[in-house]
């Protein structure tokens, strides 16, 4: 299956795409169930018949073997995973793929191949799994470069050392979930960091967006798991050391933690793991109400309980996953431990939930297994990216945004967001739904991650989409929250970014930049606004 | 007791100085105790002899109802906390004192003397408690500038606001620890971080320092405890949004965090603060040996139990303090919750304890209050800066140090610090002792933490301790260790920290701190290099 390549666009490899009939099959149901989006599903551009600008570029000769300049390879890095991406991809748009595709080896290979883009006057996009939902891959520079080189790091794919004794290992940044699991599993280690995008999402992506992973409270993002690491930069490797906890200065790995490839390309990281959980228990607890719920929420988070899981979902969202019957939002909880028996916190939190009305099944609480809600929901959740491509075909626009938010001013956020982007969605596509789920919950605050489900008009997908995205993200500037908890930012959610981040701030990350990144050629428009032609000068 | 002012030199406040006499009994029972040290205590300077040079700076009329310049603000203004600083005041040198200090009560009076000092060419020195151990706020900036400002924030003291629903505050950044603590008591509320100069050192200085606080694991350092910071930089206001948690791009808190008054003067933050614990468990374990103990805290780390104290203490320390009786090391452990029980959390963490030779006292055990041991310690750990000014009198050296390490690395870092540390110690001083207690602990590793005492010969008492700081410092950094866990950086660690950071972070934060604050006057030399004769022109 490794051996498989990827789909030249849209989620998965070229042999899990499904036959036209069995696609169709799927439609008829997908579409009964949302009450929209066409029965028979449009058939996705073929490579072949993809016209894509010649290359600017040529790698010098030393470089041509790890260098790719073919349809696929093009086609495939040029876009991420987003519904924008996705659609375009779909309909064989590809306005701006890399110039040239180099898949480094080792480090070496990664150096020489930084030095001769940037002498060759090209941008640089650090390329992983290829699944940024916001544009942080898509080779569009602007016309300041002489070209765009991606460097798909997935080549760099192995743990090189694992210390037993600290619980942390050595990876390399282009490590894959699955490949990186299975490597640590032989060392009786995990990550257990599982973003919906777990399947071909790398350390170093992960690192570069600040990922989150399934862990509902403390570890919540990949930047708690970081204990040093290694980036090269024009200015030379960047490399902390490892330490388990430090005072001296502003932390160096927190700077590069979410950078998304402006600062430098991530090499690897010594991250921290830990023995797979031995005691687990776990319930699913339903609230008539989500603000019941949210309440309950609230509370955990609060408690210092700390649940492993602690998932709380719109009952509408429950139903369309098929974890729920739509009567009453979930709270999917779960605790788990390598080290003590997990029993007595679930009950406590149990005990929480009563407490704001939250009832579940005798059965399906305090037991070491996933019940059933739990199970269906995580099997929703995996398939969700697969299931996308079929929407696509079949006009249903699909996507999600999220972000963060003190409890204090939760409410009045969800009510915004829920409010505005449901009329946009209207306006944009006379119908369609926006659910609620909460993903992750901090003392202070939770995260709520929303889901669009409407019909589109083929060809006009992205103009829609684009009026929902603004009116979410309006309302969530407004109400004050962040225009993004775990996606990142690429160059989709520039706009509100920019009024988000303090001012001194952009000013400072700017200098930064430039210090280390003199010609501005790590993925431009990132972050910040590509430079302009006294960078270029500068080169 | 407010009211009364702080002394000009050493710790603590002008009536809390004993009279001579019972200074001579205390000396002769601590000299016996250490095995060194003058019966007869020497009398420090009086502030009345100490000549110091002219103010060079005078503040407008606007801003001279808020601007000391009289001798005992500048003298008390010229110096931390640290060991060199104690002798310094004690020996009346004050070479560069601040020319003016300035105490501004408000954002408003604070942002007309940052306007005032950089218009008059003079370096500004951000002035918390004064509690920096590490030459932090020590105006000695080079002859680039026309003079030192010192501004002290200790006016700005209150808490703002409480959001009971987020548990979270907002609070100026001069609030010391007492003053802050009472606030937020009124609102049932604590933000529970305890570092040992708690009753001086302020919020500011503590998010500038990435202070670390009584908690051993999770909320280690302040930098946990902070939701967003409001600073000024002369490039302007500084704030972030208020968010439980973000993904959008680096986080500009975390860059601010730990930046030393280098890149911007705090004004205030967004505090996570919690009810005070109904629950208290705790336990005094003892291990024959310290290499036992520190086993039973790695796999106590790596646990998830994440006890709120686990505080493991060599025997030769114990028995300084009146902990121990010199013949095991101690395990101060102890757990804390305002939600449920935390007796069986206890009773594991005993069991593991006891899987590594640990013993207790059955009364010990389980109990809501504090042990005998416990309280002796933190009692002795709250007495140490008091009793340091004694020690200074009687011609003892008496100072810490301490760094972070990963566990496979621990042993051979503790060995290889010990071993050069006490050998230098015998050279420089002919006697005296290492010792050494374990602070904070992470799944990845441990924070251990040093005391040096040793006779010194009067007059040359920073050179001694200078040869040992080296000593001490080069053994860390050659072992992989930081050169600071929550002691920050200031002037003194700056040559090791030269060495420890990655070279193309120095790069990106020198730039970062010159698009913010051009002139390089917020304190100079601290982290960075004061800037050359170009950046004095540029003003």
């Amino acid at each position: 299956m490794k051996t498989t390549r990827r789909k030249h666009w849209g989620w998965g490899r070229e042999n899990e795409q499904l036959p036209h009939e069995q696609l169709r099959a799927a439609a008829v149901t997908v579409s009964q169930r949302l009450g929209f989006g066409e029965h028979e599903p449009a058939r996705p551009v073929e490579l072949s018949e993809v016209a894509l600008p010649d290359p600017r570029l040529r790698p010098t000769a030393d470089l041509r073997p790890i260098c790719l300049t073919d349809a696929h390879a093009r086609a495939r890095h040029a876009y991420g995973s987003s519904y924008r991406d996705v659609v375009r991809g779909f309909q064989g748009r590809f306005d701006h793929p890399p110039d040239v595709v180099a898949m480094p080896g080792d480090e070496l290979e990664l150096e020489r191949t930084l030095e001769w883009a940037l002498g060759a006057g090209a941008a640089v996009i650090p390329y992983g799994g290829g699944t940024s939902v916001v544009g942080g891959v898509e080779p569009e520079v602007g016309d300041r470069f002489d070209g765009t080189v991606t460097i798909d790091m997935t080549r760099m794919d192995r743990v090189l050392e694992v210390d037993s004794t600290s619980r942390a290992a050595r990876i390399q940044a282009g490590a894959a979930g699955p490949a990186l699991e299975a490597q640590l599993r032989e060392h009786g280690m995990t990550l257990r960091h599982y973003p919906q995008s777990f399947e071909f999402a790398t350390l170093g992506g992960m690192i570069a967006t600040r990922a989150a992973g399934h862990f509902a409270t403390l570890q919540t993002h990949i930047d708690e798991l970081v204990e040093s690491i290694r980036a090269l930069t024009p200015a030379g490797p960047w490399e902390s050391r490892r330490l388990p906890g430090s005072g001296a200065g502003p932390s160096p790995d927190r700077l590069l933690i979410g950078s998304e490839g402006t600062l430098g390309l991530i090499c690897e990281a010594w991250v921290r793991v830990r023995p797979r959980p031995r005691f687990r228990s776990s319930a699913t607890v339903r609230f008539a109400e989500f603000s019941a719920g949210a309440a309950a929420l609230r509370e955990l988070s609060q408690s210092g309980l700390n649940p492993a899981g602690c998932r709380l979902i719109e009952a509408a969202e429950a139903a369309l996953t098929g974890a729920g019957d739509g009567s009453s939002a979930l709270l999917l909880l779960s605790f788990e431990s390598a080290a003590f028996e997990t029993g007595a916190a679930l009950v406590t939190a149990l005990e929480c939930c009563a407490d704001h009305g939250g009832s579940w099944d005798a059965g399906g609480a305090g037991g070491a297994g996933e019940d059933h809600a739990s199970g269906t929901w995580r099997a929703a959740f995996l398939r969700a990216p697969y299931l996308r491509d079929l929407l696509v075909a079949i006009g249903v626009l699909s996507e999600t945004f999220e972000t963060a938010i003190t409890w204090d001013r939760f409410e009045r956020l969800h009510a915004e967001v829920v409010t505005r982007t449901t009329a946009a969605v209207r306006d944009a596509c006379g119908a369609g739904s926006v659910t609620c789920r909460i993903t992750h919950v901090y003392p202070d605050g939770p995260a709520p991650y929303y889901t669009v489900l409407a019909p589109v008009r083929i060809g006009e997908e992205l103009e829609q989409w684009d009026l929902i995205k603004r009116a979410a993200a309006e309302a969530i500037l407004a109400a004050g929250g962040t225009i993004t908890h775990h996606h990142a930012i690429g160059r989709d959610h520039r706009p509100w970014y920019d009024l988000q981040r303090p001012e001194p701030f952009a000013a400072a990350l700017r200098a930064a930049k430039a210090a280390v990144d003199p010609s501005g050629a790590l993925n431009p428009g990132v972050l910040l606004d590509s430079p302009g032609p006294a960078g270029r000068a500068a080169r």
